[in-house]
Order: C-alpha cells, then sequence, then structure tokens
C-alpha cells in the first residue's frame, strides 16, 4: 500500500510551526510498512490545497491530510476533499455528536460555526475524536482511501494511534513488509563513548543502528525491515543482545520508557521512598518523578521554595550557600520520614536563580553525599530540565548499584 | 517571487528525523517576502525526485532542494536536477576545493567517493560549506532558479544563513516585500467564541488573522505583508488595535509572553505572594509558575505531595475529598504567609491520581473559593498540563479584576 500525507495550514508554511505531527504519522505508516513517497505541505487555500489531494490520489491509494478541519471559514480540508473527489458534505450526525459532546461536558453552549464541523463527505466513516471539537473521518472514492485528521497535536495523536491505526491495519492485512524499531535509552555516558563502544555495529545496514543525544541522555535507535513483525522483533532482538552485552550498565530502558519511570520502577522494587527539596529547579524534579503512575508508592513529598522558605518548612537552619544542598537534603528526608532525600540547590539564596550552578545532594542512612556539577551556558527552561535530568541520572545509577 | 521547497531523504519519510530545516527555511523565505504555496518532501529515490522538481518548476521561480548531496550513492539531488533541466553534471573546480579543504584541514585523506560532491550541473555557481563536504549550488534555468543546500541542520543553516539569503536579497532587490507577524494570545475564552467576536476580521487578508488553539488558551496570529517592515509593523497594529477593542478582556499577552509570565507580572505590579499545595498536578504548577524570572519575589513556596503529606507539612486535618482544596488553599496560604493560597486536588487522597477530576482552590483575604473543573478523558501528562494551565487562567482572570 503506497500513502501520501498532506498537511494544511499557513502558519506551517511560514514556519511559524514546527511539524511534530509529520514525524509521528510517518512513523506509524512506516511500523505498518505502508510506503510513503512523497509528503505535502500546503497552505489554507481551496484550490491549492485541491489540487495536491488530486495529485496524491494518482499516486497514492492511501491519503492522509492532517489540519483544516476546525470551526473557522480558513478550516477547508473538508470542502478541499469534497471538491477533489465529486462527493457534496451533508452534515452526519455521528459528527455533530462528536462536537457537541464536547460542550456538553463543560458546560458551555456551542457556537453556530462549529457546525461546520460536522459536515462530511456522502458516506464518510466518522473518526472519533475525545479530546477536541473536530471529528476526522474516512471515505473511500475511486479505490482511494482519504482519512482527515485535525491538527492541534494532542488531537493528532490521539486520533492516529486509536482511530486511524486500526483502521489501516484492517486495510494493510498481514502480507506488507514491516518496518519496527526499537529504542534502548542510555544515561551517564557520552555519544562518542557510544560511538567508540559499538563501533563496526552503526555499519549495518538491516537492522540498521542510530544514535541520538538528548539532554544527557543517549538513544539508540534499531531498525528491522522484515517480511513480517515477528522477523522484525527477532532481527531487533539480536542487535539489542549485542548493543546490551557491550553497553548493559548504562541501558535504563526502551522505546516510550522515560528515565523518571525507570527511577520510580528501582524506588519500587527496593521499597524505598523519596523526598524532595527544589531550590534550583522550580518544581521540575517533582513533575518528572510524579510523572510516573505508580509514584504515590515512594513519592512522600516535595517542597519547592527559596532557602528561606525552606528554613521555615524544614525547620532548619542554612548555615552556607556551600552546605545548603546538604543541609536541605537531610532535612527533607527527616521532616518526610523517607529513605532518601533530594535537594537541588546553586550558589544563591533564591528561587531558580538564573545562570546558576548547580549542586546535588543525596541523603541515604545517615550518609549525605554532595556533587556540584558545572552546567553549561544555557537559558533557564533549559537549566532546570538538565539540573533535573542530571538528577535523575544519578539517582539511577546509585538505586542501580544498590 | 514564488518558491517551493523539496526535501529528500527517506529517513525523513520514515519519521526517525524531525525536519527543523524546514522551519527554519520557510522562516527565512517569509522574511524577504517569498511566497511559499508548496513543500514536498519525497524519499532518495531519482525518479520521485526528478518528478518533485519538474512539478515544482512549473508552479514557482524558485525551487530550493535541502538533502541529498552527501558522497554516498543514495545522494541523488545533483543527478535529479540535472535530470529535470536538461544540463549535464560536470566536475566543479571551485566545488571541488570546498570538499578537498574540509578534509585537508582536518589532515585527512579524501575518500574517492566525495568527489561526486564536486559535481555540479554545468553553468551553476558554487556555494561554500565551512562546516561539512558538501558545497551547494544554485543555477538558473528557463526563468527558474535552483538552489541546492546539504542536509545536515548545522550546514544547512549555515548556507541558508550566509550564503543563500544574500543570493535571494539580490534577485528580490530592495522593492521585496516582507511578511511580519504579531501573535495575540488569550485564555479564558473559546476559539469558536473569538471566532464569532473577530467575526469579519478573519476575512481580511492584508493583513490577515488567524486562531489557533492550544490547551486552554486562544492564540491570534496577525500577519502583514508591506514594502518595509515599518509598514508591515503599523498594519499589524492597526489590526491589533481592532481586535483589542473586541476582545481586550481576554488578551494576556503577546509574541513570546507567556501565561505564567502575564500571571507573574500581575502579582509583581499588585505586590502580591503566592503558595501553592498541589496534589493533582505533581508540581507541574510549580514548574510553570517559577518559569518567570522574577518569580523569587512573590513565589512563597509550593508543596507537593497526597493528603497524607500534605496534613502532616501544613498542619491541617482534611474532613473529606470534597473540602480538601478549599482546606488546603487556606492552610498553605497561612503557613507560607502569603496573599494568595492555590490548591489543585481531585477526588482521590493519593498524589496525582490517574483519571481523577479537579478541583481548584483560591484562598485570599480570608475568603476561599473553589471551582470544580470537568476534565475530559486524557493522558496524565495531558491532564496536569491541563490542571496547571485551568488553574493561572483562573488566577490570571482573577488578578486582572483586583
Amino acid at each position: 500500500m503506497k500513502a501520501e500525507i498532506i498537511f494544511t495550514g499557513t502558519e506551517l508554511l511560514l514556519g511559524q510551526i514546527l511539524n511534530t505531527n509529520a514525524q509521528y504519522l510517518q512513523q506509524t505508516l512506516a511500523a505498518l510498512g505502508i510506503d510513503l513517497y512523497f509528503q505535502v505541505t500546503v497552505g489554507d487555500n481551496l484550490e491549492r490545497l485541491k489540487e495536491a489531494i488530486s495529485q496524491a490520489a494518482k499516486r497514492a491509494g492511501l491519503v492522509i491530510i492532517g489540519g483544516g478541519l476546525g470551526p473557522t471559514e480558513d478550516d477547508l480540508s473538508r470542502e478541499a476533499l469534497s471538491r477533489a473527489i465529486g462527493v457534496p458534505l451533508e452534515e452526519n450526525s455521528k459528527a455533530r455528536v462528536i462536537t457537541e459532546r464536547f460542550f456538553k461536558t463543560r458546560g458551555i453552549a456551542m457556537p453556530s460555526n462549529n457546525l461546520r464541523q460536522a459536515q462530511a463527505p456522502v458516506g464518510s466513516v466518522i473518526l472519533d475524536n475525545p479530546v477536541g471539537t473536530a471529528p476526522g473521518l474516512a471515505v473511500e472514492n475511486e479505490a482511494v482511501l482519504y482519512v482527515l485528521v485535525p491538527g492541534p497535536p494532542n488531537e493528532f495523536r490521539e486520533m492516529v494511534t486509536n482511530q486511524v491505526l486500526p483502521l489501516l491495519r484492517e486495510k494493510t492485512g498481514p502480507r506488507a513488509t514491516v518496518i519496527k524499531s526499537r529504542v534502548l535509552k542510555l544515561c551517564g555516558i557520552s555519544e562518542s563513548r557510544v560511538d567508540e563502544m559499538v563501533g563496526p555495529l552503526l555499519h549495518s545496514s538491516n537492522p540498521t543502528l542510530a544514535p541520538t543525544a538528548k539532554f544527557s541522555e543517549i538513544h539508540l535507535r534499531i531498525t528491522s525491515k522484515a517480511p513480517d513483525s515477528e522477523k522484525a522483533d527477532r532481527m531487533n532482538g539480536e542487535m539489542e543482545s549485542k548493543v546490551r552485552d557491550l553497553l548493559g550498565n548504562y541501558i535504563y530502558g526502551s522505546d516510550e520508557e522515560t528515565l523518571p519511570e525507570a527511577v520510580g520502577r528501582l524506588l519500587e522494587s527496593k521499597n524505598l521512598t523519596l523526598a524532595l527539596a527544589e531550590i534550583s529547579s522550580g518544581g521540575y524534579l517533582s513533575h518528572m518523578v510524579t510523572s510516573y503512575p505508580g509514584c504515590s508508592g515512594y513519592f512522600k513529598f516535595a517542597v519547592v521554595s527559596g532557602i528561606e522558605g525552606l528554613e521555615e518548612l524544614l525547620s532548619v537552619k542554612i548555615t552556607g550557600p556551600e552546605s545548603a544542598a546538604r543541609i536541605l537534603a537531610g532535612a527533607v528526608r527527616e521532616k518526610a520520614g523517607a529513605d532518601i532525600g533530594i535537594a537541588l540547590a546553586g550558589g544563591s539564596k533564591t528561587l531558580c536563580p538564573p545562570g546558576s550552578d548547580l549542586t546535588i545532594a543525596t541523603s541515604f542512612m545517615e550518609k549525605t553525599l554532595s556533587k556540584k556539577i558545572p552546567v553549561p551556558r544555557s537559558g533557564a527552561a533549559e537549566f532546570r530540565q538538565m539540573a533535573a535530568q542530571l538528577c535523575l541520572v544519578l539517582l539511577w545509577h546509585t538505586l542501580k548499584k544498590m
């Protein structure tokens, strides 16, 4: 099966938005073994959108259009599709239910122009949208399947995963070539060191092995092309074993697993609890740690403040900026009755000081370790992300050895 | 001048790479006032790349091709362009110097396949690449200007900025038009309500006015096309005034300003301080609020925990899940000695309960208000983002009226 993707949105062509939907959909199609030869982006213009649709239909059996399903007059995907395939629009009662439900659950009256969103070419199958007002749709015409998906990334992903993917799986059946990827996630090691260690494996052509660096993590993507899913999984598994033999000590997880999850699982399995004091990271570390669903089992509490606020909350006296992190790590552990106390502080007394250096202190079993970490010049947002990430890396490696 | 962009690379179509080059080039063209109607991505396939080039030449006077200039056999941009325009390739001595220089300065012998990179259609102007092995090129044929730029993002950006931009500025001359945008950011109003209120302004063609929804914010982008920057600014300003007349009460900021910044500025100007108790949002609200650099002036502290942890920390007794948020908002305000206390809680006693409903309580001047908010089905990450966002919207509107 050949596919073509069209994204519509003038903001996309003006470079006002980074098109992350494209990558998400491409990965989904690749995983299904559906070939994608062209992807086209057009502005919110009826004629050009129609032209792109008509051309795609000549080149592909599946045409997916992202965006242009909002309630306003520059949302043109329904109209352009209708004209391109010569099938009129009608009000679709199933689509109307979806749009109306959005307003009902929020207790708001639906403005009349949202009714535009209930329009669909005659014969369409409506795709549910539990997170927005725009129903998606699929319609077949002259052996081409057209699928319309709303543009806001959360709606796009929800619908691609839960509506479009099952639909396409039904269409492709069991005999397609399959491309499958598996990502191994490493922390506490540099990209060039990974490069050195896996060496010749990087030249393998099927499966391929490709490293990318993300903050203080390295992701190694293994991609296999095979006649069926099981074969691809087996090939990926063999490559994974080779990588694990070389780098196993640094691999905290794979695919969708995150470092906070890996840390959370280690805390769970070792039956340890955690408390945090955040000066330098402004709540971002708590946000990361509590993103794992089981967090209420091991997360006692976090306090976010400058030094004064923490002194008050934890009934403790800070003697100097150097010792702040160490004292706070011990104090927060004691106050919470937790096994591990962690504090992130810099050289300043105030909350989230700009461009500050970073000290991470860990208090465990009456012993406190602290580490001053040089953080490269960066913006405030990057600084706290990096601080939280470095703290998780440290915690993961420490827990792993326990 | 009309442009079309083509990106080539199978890894792009497989979704292994997020195409950040696209956005960079789009912004560059927009700033020059060059219209972009289509952008096409194709794989590393000679026929399809040639087809895309030929088609682009029918629709645009400027065709920019990104990627496919490496030394390997699947780097096909030079060959595809040569075939599409019927102009043969030759070894270009200037291009050869660039490729050889890369190896010379590193003291490495040049592999013979890098000689492919010195090939260019007869009559090409070579574009320097000081950071990689791939020279770029520009060639004019039958009134269409073709520009080839290498794909690695650092090489792409370098060449676009220092080679392509001056070239295009020369082409467009001093009478070029400029496209400038300004974004007004609204909260506490639905997209369709915005639509109704600004009504006919949405049909304006220059400036254009385009709404997009992001969580509980609406962004209104005003875009003007004018002969110079000052004129474009003036046109944007006039449209902004009209929008402000209609929707001023909902506009919290513009362009790069964020809602946490707007809330922070209001707290600063009214000389009010804030304390938070987060059950449902796991630290995410603190992270948002403290992202404004001046936060240490108004942010007293935040506590993140389940009900038990908060009872302990704030020395308070929760009588039932219904009243939890109200009691905690008052308690955190008192404990912190803050002017405003805010608590985010759901129907559960544990931290960040999955799929929970949300109650936001605000305690101010001995008065506590609480609001139970129906949150649509969503993932845990979206839930807390939405919770934090809704809380900021509420806070902004409350502070605004004070």
